[in-house]
């Protein structure tokens, strides 16, 4: 799928639902279709901490600069991709649940035949449920913003 | 990603997030890993009307029965994949936007190395936005209940 | 458990879980303790018509007067009593489902020895599911204000 | 009311109304028509150790297993009861209040007429408040899942 | 306190919060140091018609343009009004009640000194409540975001 | 705008929002008129502290007394101020946000011209954010409640 892919939410929850030396692909053919695409994942029972994962892995990559505006952009994509993994209560371990998850921020036009201004979206995808081994199903959130 | 993949979730996002010959492909491999697809699109204002279709395409395909346990199980999938889809407010009409998708309604163990319990995922990907043609960006939700 | 009750949210909770022959005497007895008490059932898919129905009961017994302060102090009890209704989105026909409910109002004291100030409970208990019928279990929603 | 009591969720609310003496003789009445039911007290700031309260109890007296499928049940029964304590904010301490609650856990048809799949019930009542003596009123709630 | 005032957001509360002759005033004082505004009035039962109302404004104006990008922008701030209005449900009619608003939208600096990008911002000021003449009370929201 | 200022909500944000010496001057012309005020500030990542600051000042100031009943009536008009201000998840440093208010309770009629019963108003107005010096926006809140 990601080879036709050309969308700025698709490119960001198939670089988030790939697994091992996939991941290196799907990101590589995000890039050379113009997309800059930053990738990391975090496990917490703290939403705080799923958010400074995300902010941190896109300034290191250089997707968002110092600058606030790029800042609110990012935060707001990141908020919105939790309401899809809380599905409701956008807390985890103040409910007794934690997750793992792995992400990805992608930047660019909304779809690439488009060229209009640049959007930022973040996918999020993973597991979430009680602290006990085994005892957890999948969960996933997409965000998007202009930028 | 289809070949490899083997867990609910993942394929009830991978077929809503299919386009044109790709999806029967992907309905057919994840049938013969022995989970039970029923698939669908729908365009509207109304949660409501999103939430009838996803019922009507499980029922078509004998995905519930007419106990009310399984609609149960199905209806909470589809409220929590609407979360990831409103983003905070559950209303597309009421705060002027609509919304375009296609979904999947998978059943199926969690992952299929677990042969544990049933479960039901329901997987739905497409665009949100101003009723304004061109006025809109992707959107996706995943909801996932015990059987 | 109603004759030794002497506190407005059970007693608001009890009268409206209460059926039949049972309904006459749980208000009789509340009223024999001090507490001024309505009652009242509606079904709907409307949020706006159950609050409705609430309201007009209330109005009818004289539990509120026609100034706006008791009112408001109603309103927002019927609302607290309906996100226990609605858990999470507080939508019944929006999201497909319907309700079918007995409600009490009921003004005293928090407590019978307490004899502190004035509050008003709104208690309700029904069914909610699908628009099918059997299709629906038990829900109920307490709302506590101070009048 | 708890003799003629015959449905799920009105035995839960019961049991968690009832105080001293009743609450024995109300869980056997309703073991008696063949329910299964766990119940306990607890009090915190915190919802994360009113769910673990609930959830030890429900596996102390054995009505979850060590699936997942039996707790991701009983676990979503817990937030729906949260949403009618919450009335709003799923937050205790967080947003400065405390809460006192007497719970049962539930197991059986939806009603005793019916015999049709178990369905689990969480009721629970008691007081929420400031952090001040006294500064507090009744809450309840009721969540309700297929098993 | 118009005279002093350099902030975005402010200038958006003070414009909406004015009244008669005052609004012109204020909406002068504010082009005079840069920032672009807009202003109006709506009552509605209907949440779509008070996003409707602040995006006509808007547009005419000129404070967005034919891209879907400066109409998110506003969109959105426009929902982070809606919910200082709702406080809770981002609901009017939907819960029996009505809102009268003057609505401001203001595009500049976040703060005059700081020279940095264009943010917009929208203040709502007015009344809310049952749909019985005086039954009502203040109300306001505000809303930015990055343009 | 502070001189013909006769309403409750009016007064409370207009105060919230005053700066340096207008801030005495707009409590004087509030209390001229007859309203109560008090006023604070209070910066933090924890709405349980900013809670607290309010719930504080409304003491000190006389504003409330020791009776639950006027305690409650002030926590609800801060609850639904802090939803103006958090803008859909009620959560600061649980979403890596801070804020830095100023807030206001007044107490007194609805309106002057309106002499009916006393109501208590929260207002909140300041800047909230990422913890990154710079990185923040102004928010608004407003509750309102009978007392």
């Amino acid at each position: 799928m990601m080879e036709q892919c050309s969308s700025l939410g698709k490119i960001a929850l198939l670089v988030a639902m790939a697994e091992g030396g996939l991941i290196e692909g799907y990101v590589e053919s995000a890039r050379e279709k113009g997309f800059r695409v930053a990738t990391g994942k975090v496990g917490s029972m703290d939403m705080q901490k799923i958010i400074a994962a995300v902010e941190t892995a896109a300034k290191r990559e250089g997707l968002v600069d110092e600058r606030y505006r790029s800042q609110h952009a990012l935060y707001h994509a990141i908020l919105e991709a939790l309401q899809g993994l809380g599905r409701g209560p956008m807390q985890l371990g103040d409910v007794l649940r934690t997750a793992g998850l792995r992400f990805a921020i992608v930047i660019g036009p909304r779809i690439l035949s488009d060229k209009d201004d640049l959007w930022i979206a973040v996918g999020m995808y993973g597991m979430i449920g009680a602290p006990i081994k085994g005892h957890e199903h999948e969960v996933c959130g997409l965000g998007i913003n202009h930028l």
